[in-house]
């Protein structure tokens, strides 16, 4: 897969994007991430990249000619499944829209920065605004860092234990069942008995009733989904 | 405001932590942000934190020891609000929580990794739970950026435009209107003629009208909310 990712800020993707299982899956060759300074298709020799918005108001609006321009010179390229634009009014966000997106080959990503990006830009360009959630970030980059892991850690091969991913949270709709690690007993706080029997069954058995229980309690909107 | 993170990875956050608003408000002082590598308090000279899970399965499992020791270390000289455990069965972020959070003096995340943290952690050290979203990745380190910039740029002083994160999406529970800049005319797509009036009263109305709808379109559930 290749993701492309388009920002004022490129430099801030920098570290999430070279570390751990993203560095992995870049290493292997199963994801290429390019980002790109929009200051590139700058319109002036000042890098000028935003304006003030029409009718007034705080806050600068990401100008159209640099943004068409750099969508055009990577597509000049890349035929792109989609042109992802990171905004909180987009479509949130979810496991399923992951597992979507990481089934396509090549993904362009645009990430606002200051009041966002014109809106002729999303009307006539953009295929897909997606939301990470219903909060504001101060740009998209964080946003663009968030969807890239998201999908990147289901390609094939990237994660080292390939059933790893199907016993998150979410792919069943249900919530992960609590987890413990050694010692068995830390402070007088013991791990249940039951993952200490050795039995297999009562263990699936009694993940399953902690899924449930935990998403009936803190998610009970995921279970009426379902039905 | 400070916020403290534990993470086996703290060098993911580094350049997120490290431009555009986060880095301004650390450098006036607003935001102090310190990011601790939780091997510093592993339980053997490899640097071990994390274990097989009892039960058997995929994935390790972050344990008990390191991380109460990191999180009595940082008690022992600062008094933490709430102790945050970022991970997808937690609280949805909103942007509501974010204001409340950023009210108040000291905050403590704790990232997880694998299949996330020992569950006795949770129980008896961690004050609050927060998920930013539906998805799962592959550790908590994106998660804890992603709320520590939502965070930091509410701070007062933090944007160069006080005013300007009052018209954000979802502070008044509608999504933002549509902005636009020059030039009034791209490719023959023009800026909507109300926006260059000149008419502030008409702009207003016009701006209104369009979160509405947008809002009503692509996210009733927020108008529901309010009802």
């Amino acid at each position: 897969m290749r993701i492309d990712i388009i920002s004022v800020l490129p430099e801030l993707l920098e570290s999430p994007l070279n570390h751990s299982i993203m560095k992995r899956a870049r290493e292997k060759g199963l994801l290429e991430v390019h980002t790109h300074a929009l200051r590139t298709w700058a319109v002036n020799k000042y890098g000028q990249v935003d304006d003030y918005q029409f009718g007034g108001g705080a806050g600068m609006v990401m100008m159209c000619e640099p943004l068409v321009n750099a969508i055009e010179s990577l597509q000049a390229n890349v035929q792109y499944d989609e042109i992802i634009y990171l905004t909180p009014d987009g479509e949130r966000l979810s496991q399923r829209l992951v597992n979507q997106l990481s089934l396509r080959q090549n993904l362009m990503m645009i990430c606002g920065h200051y009041k966002g990006i014109d809106e002729r830009v999303r009307e006539h360009f953009v295929t897909r605004e997606v939301s990470i959630g219903d909060y504001v970030l101060s740009g998209g980059e964080l946003a663009a860092a968030v969807l890239t892991d998201a999908i990147g850690r289901l390609l094939p091969g990237v994660l080292n234990d390939e059933t790893s991913a199907l016993f998150d949270s979410f792919q069943d709709d249900l919530l992960a069942p609590p987890v413990y690690t050694r010692p068995a007993e830390f402070r007088g706080w013991k791990v249940p008995e039951v993952l200490l029997s050795g039995d297999p069954r009562k263990v699936e058995d009694w993940r399953h009733d902690q899924s449930l229980a935990r998403t009936r309690n803190r998610r009970p909107d995921l279970l009426d989904d379902g039905a």
